[in-house]
């Protein structure tokens, strides 16, 4: 039987964290600069920056979906002692979701009222999530890349939590936007936040 | 009480560097190449380039900003002992407002005398410079995650310096727009050069 | 005799995972927001979004290349003890063709049933084949810079091996294009997947 | 006396590597995708990409300049023993001048004949080996920060050749550009090229 062949663990979170970096600042890009006519005329740009506005929410939401992104890759592969090639892929599954997200950021922030635009983004992010949920099973059924002290049992509940609270909720926020597009936009903003604040306060107590 | 987890630093570090790296790359992306008829007039060229004057001095401020934020960013984590969520976040809300740079640059590239447009500049780099006032503040009030040869009592007062030379004097700069965009422009380019020169200075005597 | 310089490895490494990582995120930026005149209308974003389905192909067939790309250039420098300036070059030259890798990929999305398109993307990824062929052929002549468990003999059967199923299989890819251009997309998609699934099934038996 | 603050080596290096290897990928996305009528029309698209061809060589020429500087960045980093800020700074003008470097690359691009534009292009490549100039001659007067076994003289006479063959064949280069652009056109090809092959050649002997 030929030896199973594995990655530097470094080299991969190097490679992830270049694309996470990458992707958190492409964003900003999807922002182009108002052409109006009168160029000195203040009331002008104001006009035009207000209606950027949908694209600096969505901007806000996918850049702290990427940051909340990072953190959960973190955890993960803190669990990791080595990386054979199927984890991988399953890790690139991750990184071919996230660098898709400037699209549909993009396109909603582009067309905030329509459902479809709306709704797309959120079957994108919780492409994400499942990508992550994908992961962590692969690890409770894979003792032997974890490192010693984790205990696999513990991983296949996270493994079942984590699509719960993922993709689930990033369903149920993308079939809302075709009552209201508007009910979508606060979910989205939500999610992250809801990740990011009881981190915070968890933490510091 | 559940334990305190910790992110690995030089994750952190290298995640911040990736960013910081790309956004000081991408500015340069929003000079676009000027439009002539005459291919081959230089003339025409010339006053083509001309009117891009602004554009270049825009792009060497958020240059020299970014340049100086990494060099802030290298000695706040010079500080730092072990990173914990709260100052992941606090990092990220600096990784955000510096991400958002190139917009505001290319904004006032184009809109050089509009007032609006030079004091949104300003209040963007306020807010980068807020982030690290905020990063300054928690580390003082946390001593678990600083090295042991660090002072509390310093950090402080330095929390307090950061703030009046940096969100402050952007306030400043960014109100004066309405009199004169000449001045914030001024006043732009003059802070970073502060920064920069003092420290060849003081370091190579 | 001048003394051999060397380059350090792990600069080379970072420096060649920087590129992989900034080309596999920017692929996304080719794919353009599409302008439909009635914003709400969810009948006219979809099929603006369905007439963009070979750009998203042509988008994740690139990704996977160029994990693919990642995962061999990951095992050629696990063979590498230390990086010679003859080296560094050769993996210059693949680092030239895969960050070319948007432009022909932006090309074959835009005009997805035109064989020149079609096949100059075949072209180009038979060129990123060929640079590991060359680098195999390098390593195989240059035992100095391996790592002494390497042996020499089984390089050079490999790099004969990863010319065949390298730039052989795109250039009949790029060719059949002629016949029809929809033989060359399964192609396309055919040779990354070729080595995903055997690497996963092979490590997970 | 302030005692002399210093910057960590690693994170210079990444930060530089970073930005070198941003702006050796971004250069692609300075071509784009020509726009023909006949979707389907191979010669149409033949002739398209034919117009490109001055694209394609100043992106080619470009990607070699930005290998070489990555070269000479790492030879000099090779010598540091420790980086203080004023080195830090000598490294930002680096820095600058590379991330400019796809503005007057695309600029070539589009107006390949017009000696302005060729010219133009010479002017900021010598403006990035004049910043290698002076990180040479800042380390020939600054021993401290240099590795024990480099002799501050050899790096004297290092820093007015590298003067010489380096801003000053491209001031030559960048001034021909008004007899011929062809002539400026081969020389900064060349200029590559022959840092390439020597290297190559007297490792590989």
């Amino acid at each position: 039987m030929k030896q199973k062949e594995f990655i530097q663990k470094n080299r991969l979170e190097a490679f992830s964290d270049g694309v996470f970096a990458i992707i958190i600042t492409l964003l900003v890009l999807e922002i182009k600069v108002p052409h109006i006519e009168q160029h000195n005329s203040t009331e002008a740009l104001l006009t035009a920056l207000q209606s950027l506005l949908p694209k600096f929410l969505s901007w806000v939401i996918s850049f702290l979906v990427i940051a909340v992104i990072w953190v959960n890759h973190h955890r993960i592969l803190e669990l990791v002692e080595k990386v054979d090639y199927s984890f991988f892929w399953f890790n690139a599954n991750l990184l071919l979701w996230t660098s898709f997200i400037p699209f549909p950021t993009a396109l909603m922030g582009d067309y905030a009222h329509n459902p479809l635009a709306v709704s797309f983004f959120g079957i994108v992010l919780s492409l994400t999530a499942m990508a992550f949920t994908l992961m962590r099973r692969y690890l409770a059924n894979h003792g032997d890349i974890l490192k010693r002290e984790i205990e696999q049992q513990t991983l296949k509940s996270t493994a079942l939590k984590s699509f719960l609270i993922g993709p689930l909720v990033y369903w149920i926020g993308a079939g809302l936007a075709w009552i209201h597009p508007a009910i979508s936009w606060t979910i989205y903003l939500i999610i992250p936040v809801y990740f990011i604040f009881p981190s915070i306060k968890q933490k510091t107590s």
